[in-house]
């Protein structure tokens, strides 16, 4: 058993009926978007994020109707940054797969990240998630200011501890973090363990990211 | 005195109040976003949409605080979407200004409109402007299905009428449609209200954009 199964084992039920509820909330009644979003659900990677918006529910108290709408909102926005991304690298592999900017260009790229960004939203909307709406919000905000910051730094390369850490926060770690933090609020539990919450998750995407940056240093 | 200044006339005050409103929306503390930001503001076009949203809370009731919300949400998701056609078209020029694209690159402008996307959402959901949030994310929806289901059929080239009308509601009338329905509903009408105004602004984008597809044709 892998350490990744280990962690998922008292989950696994869970992930497993996530990922109908995942493909329902994708689905589209334009043809060629539906085709994309096929592709994309082939492809899908490890769930570290809906892993950590379950294991948070289940530490507080219980995974909920509303669990499963948190993880579906997270990983439709995630999702929509990994097309978005693929247009902006012009990278044509991703995942051993060829990137959906390579099969359908940047266009169907870009609208179809826009898509799943208001699927997310409607999901959330239609059952008066508010409290999971802000906390994911923000980590949306956050996302694209970090990767414009790194951007805005890369050019010089004198990039101070500080700003790494503030680049890394913000690009990585929020998103990390909103999953503890919509796992906690989707248990019931209160703002200051929310709060405590998305600080574990926050640090723990730190130090995720920071790993695989060292690991490409190695390189 | 234009057509458009006529028109313009019984919320001019409003408009010029609401420029001050967006430009202090679409602020960042990372300096190339702000960069691009102002760029952005600068090439504003003839503001057909936030008229719209005056216009209709006008005619409803009354210009409210909430009303300037609802044509600042509208306004960054269409300054979004401007933003996003620019990588997809690889326009190089929009209204005699360089593209953002040209200027920055594909890479910071899908960067950007997202940016945009999650300020918009913020502004309203710091609000508790939830009402407003449902009118606008559906027609956010529509308008990527829209520019869709237009690629998936220009490759063939024998569209019929009713698909047409199909497409330019969905990618065009949609928009004018939610800020008719917000403007409404920013002044405190009911849902049957809202509703109507929805199907006014519907029609009315209909005409607008059938319109200009005729001008088209004809050079």
């Amino acid at each position: 058993m892998t350490t990744l199964d280990e962690i998922k084992a008292p989950i696994a039920g869970h992930i497993d009926a996530f990922e109908g509820h995942f493909r329902a909330a994708m689905k589209s009644s334009v043809p060629l978007l539906d085709t994309v979003m096929r592709f994309i659900i082939r492809r899908k990677g490890k769930q570290v994020r809906p892993m950590f918006v379950f294991l948070s529910a289940g530490m507080c108290g219980g995974v909920t109707e509303s669990t499963f709408r948190a993880a579906s909102l997270i990983e439709l926005l995630h999702t929509a940054t990994l097309v978005h991304d693929d247009v902006v690298d012009d990278s044509n592999l991703r995942r051993g797969f060829f990137s959906v900017n390579a099969l359908w260009k940047n266009k169907i790229a870009v609208l179809a990240g826009d898509y799943l960004l208001s699927r997310g939203l409607l999901l959330a909307l239609e059952n008066d998630e508010f409290t999971l709406l802000k906390i994911v919000s923000g980590a949306v905000r956050e996302m694209s200011e970090g990767e414009l910051l790194q951007i805005e730094k890369a050019r010089r390369l004198d990039i101070a501890e500080p700003v790494y850490y503030e680049i890394i926060r913000k690009k990585t770690a929020t998103l990390i973090a909103s999953c503890c933090a919509a796992g906690a609020s989707s248990a019931g539990r209160d703002r200051e363990t929310v709060d405590r919450m998305w600080r574990f998750g926050e640090l723990a995407g730190i130090a995720f990211q920071g790993k695989d940056d060292l690991f490409d240093f190695e390189k």
